[in-house]
């Protein structure tokens, strides 16, 4: 029988009546014959009131509690999705994180799963026609309540799918993926199949439809997904091998991620302590930092990097604390930055694409800070204020 | 160490405001040394907001479903108490139901607790200074979050207090218990102390401040019980065993259970397994009757009782079905009727008091329809526009 994992995020099943139409939809997949296991986000804004409830109380919340809470929203969906399926007689059994077995490591706020109960699936599907689970949380070896953090009810949704070995189908209120997002550049086209390792640069560099852990699960386990509108007749994206492509272009695709900052740090003596000190905090407040630059002479230490202004707070806290060990240590943390990437598959066994963009840059007068090139991608960051110029310059010139 | 369960009702923990006021409390009392173990129910209006969304999917949710929903009010309450234990530098530990290792058995929406891991407390408490669980569920042998369906909160503070072997302080928004209700009887008086069968007695019989399955699990354990209002310096009430009583009365209290339905059953012949069948589905519905009174003779079978009206619904769906199997069956439910009922431990002792009660209702030209005995009380079914003035009069004869 054919399995699939299915994922509706928050928007789509932001009211009653979204949960009901959706339970039409997953009611006709399973008379045709289908096995599914639907996993689901929190009903939308319900996870923002939560948290409005919490910095009533707090700014810095116990995690525990906090994963604790924020749970209960996608509990809240599965009972209701669950409910409008056994009332349409298709035999539906909701799961939390827990109960579906997901076990996780790490922070309480941003687990990563380790382990998925796969003979669970089996032995429910005896007594049961479709699985509802709830996304974006799990438990650790303390059987605490965690959960996954950013786009973590995909990461449940592939990850199911990885383990069972079936596809999965992620549902969003955008149809698919974009050569570039519309809204920068209207005459984007959307992409019928993109590989994995091109969505994970795009993921990577801030186009944010899928985080890249859970393209990277996907890849790992090749497991096929399709990237589609809720409820909606037009064709999606599906993410796949690069060998199953057939055709090639050196750019697929120009990412845009705003909201970046800029970080600079100075030591006037060089003491690799420090830096082992530094990247240790980060680690171990799970700070994703990108776009790193270092310089180290008889001058001292010289080190800047970017990443997302959603975390300044902490890195605030951390560079507050390291400078009660370091005294001499400076840093600066500037905002207004935007970063645009150049993605390709093809571009591995292409050339000139690299000189082709800093010529796009140079000839608009568009300055660039920071450069980086990983195997299928080239980003630059740029002033916030010429981000979605410089990425419209790039798609005219890569004809996206 | 000094070690105490604690309960605190859902009006009591209605908005965050109330939650804090409690941790403030809570607070004081961790710092003074005790070891404290505190049940919560849903925020206020919680469970009454997920029902309206059920509602507005379907009039007969999958039972499992709607345990996992409501659930999640307790699990907001648990985590928005231990966010503020935790801010105050207490260190907090909150548990779900299936946490806190609550096994229940029976149904879904009414489950019953079979078993608490006492370890886990004396575990978590070389870590934490309190342990916050959410009251009113638990899971069955399945993995299936179950709830413990009316006064479920006090169950779960009474069971834990039961397995603890330690005393159990339950807080609402009233003061105690008082010999009738203050709104029947203005005069009426709080007492200090109560035994276990008086109070199973008056829970039985609608007084309503606590259910007696909690004060059974209480007796059967020997735990007294502290009913008192929340944060407030007024003395409440001790539920302990009789034996402690150092004063006995005749009555105790008088309780007064509105919105009582009498069902009258007839059916022309006597079929032993009609009557099986009847009380076979009362309790796979788990639905409870008192007050059966049953003639069965040549002209057939005629039964009655009372119950309260919010299983009217049910009590429907159950004699149409049995008319399937009987066309013959007769039913009659008719609304109205109030139960009132005279409560002492001195009963037992004393003689008069049923006649005193007789002599009261004739004397006020009070009609009564079914009359029933325990050893510690006698109750009365009149109609609904008698129930308060009855409960006066016999209050002044017995000088509560």
């Amino acid at each position: 029988m054919k399995r699939t994992v299915l994922k509706f995020g928050g928007s789509s099943v932001a009211s009653i009546d979204k949960i009901k139409d959706i339970a039409n939809y997953l009611s006709r997949r399973v008379k045709d014959g289908e096995q599914l296991i639907v996993v689901v986000s929190a009903m939308g804004k319900t996870t923002d009131e939560l948290l409005a409830h919490v910095h009533s109380i707090t700014d810095s919340p116990n995690e525990q509690d906090l994963a604790m809470l924020l749970t209960t929203g996608e509990q809240q969906t599965i009972s209701y999705l669950s409910i409008s399926m056994n009332d349409r007689d298709i035999k539906a059994k909701p799961l939390t994180g827990f109960q579906a077995g997901i076990e996780t490591v790490g922070h309480h706020l941003k687990s990563k799963i380790s382990k998925v109960n796969t003979k669970l699936f089996d032995h429910l599907f005896l007594t049961y026609d479709i699985i509802i689970v709830a996304g974006f949380q799990g438990f650790n070896d303390e059987n605490e309540i965690t959960t996954l953090g950013r786009g973590g009810s995909d990461t449940t949704a592939v990850a199911l799918a990885a383990a069972l070995q079936c596809p999965c189908e992620i549902y969003t209120d955008v149809t698919g993926v974009y050569s570039i997002d519309p809204r920068i550049y209207p005459e984007a086209k959307r992409l019928k199949v993109v590989s994995y390792e091109e969505m994970m640069e795009m993921s990577a560099l801030g186009a944010g439809v899928l985080t890249s852990r859970s393209i990277e699960i996907a890849k790992n386990y090749n497991i096929p997904i399709y990237l589609g509108k809720t409820l909606s007749q037009e064709k999606g994206t599906w993410i796949m091998p690069t060998i199953e492509m057939l055709e090639k272009k050196a750019v697929t695709g120009v990412a845009v991620d705003k909201d970046m900052i800029h970080i600079t740090l100075n030591h006037p003596a060089y003491y690799p302590q420090l830096l082992d000190d530094i990247f240790i905090n980060l680690e171990q407040e799970e700070i994703n930092v990108d776009m790193i630059s270092q310089i180290a002479n008889n001058e001292g230490l010289q080190l800047s990097f970017t990443m997302k202004d959603t975390e300044e707070h902490q890195i605030q806290q951390i560079f507050k604390r390291l400078r009660q060990d370091y005294p001499e240590l400076y840093f600066k943390i500037e905002d207004q930055f935007t970063k645009v990437s150049v993605i390709g598959s093809g571009m591995r066994d292409m050339t000139g694409v690299a000189s082709k963009v800093f010529r796009t840059l140079i000839e608009a007068n568009i300055p660039f800070y920071q450069v980086t090139t990983s195997e299928i991608s080239i980003s630059y960051v740029v002033d916030a204020k010429y981000g979605e110029r410089a990425a419209r310059l790039l798609c005219e010139r890569f004809e996206l």
